[in-house]
């Protein structure tokens, strides 16, 4: 895929949101579960199945790219796995970009193995194997370059990318990723490395393949960061329902909404509009809403 | 399990290591895969089981615990993962402990789903059920208390216990851990954090529910942090092939070892003295090895 194909599909939709497909039991309504006959794990994997794959129909149209957080799945054991695959590989036939968000970081070694999965090929004997293969994956910095390098490699070998770590949206992000070092808070330090480890690797869209998470709860260092890397495409969380707005994002950013779009049923002003049973219009609805809040935004 | 019950169980067996059970294609022998019938993920996961359990069967009666790597399972897709959780399920069986090395972190509701298949209880309607289940998991805390906080409730509910990585074994650990906070290390400051995380959980060993992974491969630093840490366990790896010997460790580590352990039949010296069908049989005996190697080590 690579950072130039999904800016190239963001500008054709017009539109910088990513859908967040976290399927909480409690975001999938009745009319879904009545559809269940087995029971379990069995049943929360068949219910986010058909949870997911409405939503994604429904909102096909509007956005270019979606965002499963594996944990959602990863919750109901390999049963939920295997929604998690089969909902990346519908999102793919639907022409959306897959954004993995899965946070890996590990040793060298290590890290191979999760690239493989998430982006990569499984090798055994003298075949290879698709496993996940999202074409983004979400990536933690804390264990350093060597957590990332199978990741890169990855991207150059199959057109894929990343997006690591610096600045996240949720309230306690300070407390490690904002002591100083050396007069800066720690994230600035990350996003120069991050924006370094992308040296090799920018596109004629003038971004590299490695993007940054940077979150749009934290407007006044979200700026400080674009100043400081130019070349870095941001994935912004934290607008809708962790409550940061349009005017709090940067150029140069990607927007997720995860429940504030799936959930749209369940939340004003939609709540009114739609019944349970019409989630995926809510969906729709919802994500067009925000097509238009942020259509002023310049990637 | 909580801390206390796993530093019974290494007294128990005189015997500080963690075997790690990371599965890499390139270990399992010949005659393991010659006894697959399937073919591709499914092979892979079958293969894993089979030298999983085997490897489990014979250095069950020496060690305490084990440490399943998620990654070399997630490779394979939904099926890798069904082989992870029949590997920790196995274990488990076996009356080991199992320290699903897992690394995860995320924003709080995330947070909480991670818990949930790991060590906790994936609810559903009035339900609820056990999905990996293992006794232990390790965390990464770059997104700070809320990342941890759903672990650690999962640990007083159901008497589980966590390592928070503070310093890690690989050669670029330093990149990020060793920055400059105040003028002392990033590492040592997270070292405190993780400290005080566990102040509410002290056991009758002396040390807390929340145990931190200081590499084995720095001992220096593992020192200090000792002395800053005297409540905290640390999960030591790095020993053997990653270089770390018997010396480099402090009191009051469990120690853990994978290839050095699992593909013994490969490596120097127990190569000479199994064929790659003794597998199991060399894993014993380095196993053994280890454990003498690491008599004098106290916890």
């Amino acid at each position: 895929m690579g950072m130039d194909e999904l800016i190239d599909r963001v500008k054709e939709k017009g539109n910088p949101s990513v859908i967040g497909l976290d399927p909480q039991p409690e975001f999938i309504p009745q009319c879904v579960w009545d559809t269940i006959n087995e029971s379990g794990l069995k049943a929360a994997a068949s219910a986010i199945r058909a949870f997911n794959f409405a939503i994604i129909d429904a909102i096909a149209g509007i956005a270019a790219a979606v965002k499963p957080q594996i944990a959602m799945y990863e919750r109901f054991g390999a049963e939920g796995v295997a929604a998690y695959a089969d909902t990346i590989s519908y999102a793919k036939q639907k022409s959306l970009i897959v954004i993995a968000d899965v946070k890996r970081g590990d040793i060298a070694s290590t890290a191979e193995a999760y690239a493989d999965a998430h982006l990569g090929r499984a090798k055994l004997a003298d075949k290879e194997y698709p496993v996940f293969d999202a074409d983004f994956a979400t990536l933690n910095p804390y264990m350093g370059e060597e957590s990332v390098e199978p990741f890169l490699e990855a991207c150059r070998k199959y057109n894929k990318g990343v997006f690591i770590l610096v600045k996240t949206s949720n309230p306690q992000s300070g407390q490690i990723q904002d002591l100083p070092v050396n007069g800066a808070p720690l994230y600035e330090y990350v996003g120069r490395l991050v924006s370094e480890w992308g040296r090799g690797c920018i596109g004629k869209s003038g971004y590299s393949d490695v993007g940054a998470v940077v979150g749009a709860t934290h407007p006044d260092q979200a700026r400080r960061l674009r100043a400081i890397m130019p070349h870095t495409l941001f994935l912004a969380p934290g607008y809708g329902a962790q409550g940061a707005q349009a005017g709090d994002l940067v150029e140069g950013s990607i927007v997720n909404s995860s429940r504030g779009i799936i959930a749209a049923y369940q939340r004003d002003p939609y709540k009114r509009a739609f019944t349970p049973d019409q989630f995926a219009m809510a969906a729709a609805a919802a994500a067009e809403d925000m097509r238009r809040d942020l259509s002023r935004l310049k990637i």
